[in-house]
């Protein structure tokens, strides 16, 4: 590509940060009803892993969403988050996640001053991106660090991606997230997208994150591919808990990257004690067929979800069921 | 690397190769005990997906191992193979697998003109390449295609490689095997060791295959890394079933290769009638945490076999089991 890795494998990267989705993406597949120990032990356990961000949920409208349907972490009210992390008087920053459309960020991002909250993530298509920036503009005004995660780049044509990456460019974003939302992304894909978002980062001083799920089991060989080139920060979850496939695993990422700050044995303690059993109490995610079909297709997971759901093992018919609906 | 990729993501790329390694690494799992039924199927699916070679299993010496402890799969009689594909008049190739000092080669590797069997797969360390050369000579007088894979290539030396490959080159082998027996590589690795091997190849003229495992969840990445840059023969199985965390999975690999001969519809509905009920009846592989570990400190996933049989889920104090030990 003319363009060289920004280091090999044996390189310590201090640009590099690692942020922990394990409530909100993995929130996604059990309503987010996660105990307060959970949300604890998992608290300290990214403390003492080293992790630069944790991602406590979504905040989400209770005027969409009923809050008698959903545990804490789909609203990340204050008070609850301080039950558990008190005011994290820490190095590792706390984030959520404000979806375009679905949070009323004028009545709940808070000034920061009074808020334990570091960093909001907007979440949008890349048709939303004027929602988004206006979001992200309260944010900063707030006080927050930003990121804008634009989901579902796999669907989008290169001027749209060009013209987001502009637009974004010029907003006060801090980082902006190249995010694999289908799974249908290859190595050598996320390669080419890294080093179009790197362009526009470097052009306009904006750090370049990856959020990738593992329908094709490439989770966590995308985010390194994307770290080779320059993404700085990388979203994980432990053991992979996401929406339907799941994500780039927190073992995996921690178990490859060099920097001495991080730490795996922590996080083998916390899936024992708590992914385990998180588990054997029926909630579901990681690799499968259908979600494979779905992802290679180009496609959102929601039908392999519910292929899943109802406990269907009819692959090859699944499969043909995608294909008449393309 | 100033090196180009073979080719993009929509090539078509007619000198790939899939060899199926269902029943010889799969074996591992289940002693080999496949049913008739089985392995008729899988016959058949492979036949019907476009598959190029079908590893049948090893050719295991029963002076070493007593066929009362292990289904036909370890051994290849004759006749049993011919029970399940007949005289074999398709294009489809079949191999078998020959361990180096576990193989009786000159008494159980016949004449070609009385064999079923197309290809001899030799598996060796790398400080056994004489004696699979040797065992390659006989094949190749026999008239079989022959490969040497070099397992455990990531705990090789740089030199230790260059030297083997020299070997292998002025041999009469006709493929090289690149094989990640422990699944310690990550992609940029695979790309490095890959060209190295084509460098021999070119020279030689010896096509490059690779063999992937799953520990670190980069069997299929590490595959088509390796297909990116030149290497004509990938090794899959159903399912991804294998030693420990198994193998590159067949429907990840042909769902993503552009030759219109391939088809993934067979691959599914194998998967939904031989390949659940498989893994119902007790049969464990995949990706699981100690796998991880074992592959992420190149070592043999041994020990994490042992783990996960006596159902041990202490995973920090396995790591430190492991790191003790080295």
């Amino acid at each position: 590509m003319g363009v060289q890795r920004k280091g090999s494998l044996l390189s310590f990267r201090p640009d590099i940060k690692v942020l922990d989705a394990t409530l909100r993406d993995g929130g996604i597949c059990n309503d987010f009803y996660f105990s307060d120990a959970f949300a604890k032990a998992l608290y300290q356990m990214n403390l003492a892993a080293g992790v630069d961000y944790m991602e406590m949920g979504y905040k989400a409208s209770k005027a969409l969403f009923d809050p008698a349907k959903f545990g804490k972490y789909k609203f990340c009210d204050e008070e609850d988050l301080r039950k558990i992390v008190g005011d994290n008087k820490t190095d590792m920053k706390l984030a959520v996640m404000a979806d375009v459309g679905r949070t009323d960020f004028k009545k709940d991002i808070i000034d920061k001053k009074n808020s334990v909250i570091d960093m909001v993530r907007i979440a949008c298509y890349i048709n939303e991106i004027p929602t988004a920036i206006q979001m992200a503009e309260h944010c900063a005004k707030c006080g927050y660090e930003t990121c804008v995660n634009v989901m579902a780049v796999s669907k989008a044509k290169d001027e749209e991606i060009d013209s987001a990456l502009e637009m974004l460019g010029e907003s006060p974003v801090d980082v902006i997230y190249l995010v694999d939302s289908y799974g249908s992304l290859y190595p050598e894909q996320v390669a080419k997208l890294t080093l179009r978002y790197l362009e526009y980062g470097a052009k306009y001083k904006k750090r370049i994150g990856i959020h990738a799920h593992n329908n094709q089991q490439l989770a966590f060989g995308n985010t390194i591919e994307a770290a080779s080139w320059g993404a700085e920060l990388l979203d994980m979850t432990v053991n992979g808990i996401g929406r339907g496939a799941g994500n780039c695993s927190s073992e995996l990422l921690l178990g490859f990257l060099k920097n001495p700050k991080f730490h795996l044995t922590p996080v083998l303690s916390f899936i024992s004690e708590y992914m385990l059993p998180l588990r054997e109490s029926g909630v579901v995610w990681g690799y499968d067929v259908p979600y494979l079909l779905t992802g290679r297709l180009n496609a959102h997971p929601s039908s392999a979800i519910r292929f899943i759901k109802e406990k269907r093992t009819d692959y090859a018919a699944f499969h043909g069921e995608l294909l008449d609906r393309d």
